[in-house]
């Protein structure tokens, strides 16, 4: 069953062509991701023990439609795929039954301590697999 | 010659992992298509009287490194590619010589009263072309 | 008994100092606000047919400490003041038992149609005198 | 003579009002604080340098008039006042010869080790008793 994480838009985030202005959604995502992570065993709080982080190196979004003041949505995460020192995400934007936003995005796995790439850890390959 | 618009860091955009959090790229996108739409002669105050505006529909981004705080950064903007009722933009931000993300950024030209999808106008598609 | 409204610290809204960024407060009074009227019995969508919206005109925060990543956080709300044509709201950030931060924001009433300031209506004023 | 620093404000900092979300001018005193302190002669990047930085511990404002889409601003800076381990300023954000809004940010001064507050310094006391 998709992981659903909850976003309910605020005030500032319209434009003033009345709509959620484009850049709230990455935050959206970002908040979803790490929501998701947590979900799968992997709270941020443990990755400095855990001693990786992941970094944002591709991020891909369709707009269909335009959230606006109030809406009630939800951010549907999956694993989308997963190679070698990176992992993808998909991410759908949903009102009710509607998909509004369509997105994928990509994060390196990253040695906390600045250690740059390295291999996607094992148990988190297992879990995202899982959750695929 | 390319278009270029400056992107000056500011404090908050910088993120714990201590580089400019991902969504702030899309505001300087829109500030910098912004401006270069201006100077093409279409500035966003002209749009009401022009009836149309732009909205976006999808962005892709790739980061290939992370800027700081302070840093000073130009943004430059290109014509893609030019379609019936909607326009094609690339992006790429500049440190110096180095690029640290590039982006493609695709507009809908619609009705400024809301009447949806239109044409891209003749003159904007001359201006677009003109620049590419 | 107090109005409390949850605020849940995203990542990037954290700087590098390492706490929440001053202005996200800002973004938490507004939505703790919005809560707060809709509690009320005024919720935003209603505001149009009701011919009034609130306008900020002044602000102060007092900062004791900082919120950081993955804290939740409560934004508690109280009337604090009711004027002729303005209101003030009290709001204290909560974490855990500790008082983060405490702020007052005074609000004027104004015409929705654009035509300025107008008595607080009675109806709000009774709302927010008994939830004093 | 005042110091002033540039704000121009950006498509998404506008709500649904028409005018920029409060949080925002807090954003451009960060900007204009931090250019007015390298001004002083204490950039940024040379306060790891120092040992010191500043954090904010309150934050009064007052609206006049709200800031719309492409208006360009300017911010002025001002010493209001100097403490044993804290200052104020003073800022105006001003279109033209208006001004828009009027603030006072009282910031403490802090070890850049977080070692907590310590006496305002010698050199950035006597710069900012010249500048105000």
């Amino acid at each position: 069953m998709a992981f659903v994480h909850p976003a309910r838009v605020q005030f500032f985030e319209v434009d003033l062509q009345g709509v959620v202005f484009n850049m709230w959604y990455l935050a959206w995502f970002d908040n979803a991701m790490t929501a998701f992570l947590a979900d799968l065993g992997f709270p941020y709080d443990a990755m400095k023990d855990l001693g990786w982080d992941v970094q944002l190196v591709h991020t891909e979004v369709d707009w269909r439609g335009g959230a606006t003041f109030g809406d009630e949505l939800g951010v549907e995460v999956s694993t989308d795929r997963i190679g070698t020192t990176s992992f993808t995400l998909a991410f759908r934007v949903l009102r009710g039954g509607d998909v509004l936003v369509e997105a994928k995005t990509v994060y390196v796995v990253v040695g906390f301590d600045g250690s740059g790439k390295r291999p996607v850890p094992d148990d988190l390959r297992k879990a995202l697999t899982a959750s695929g």
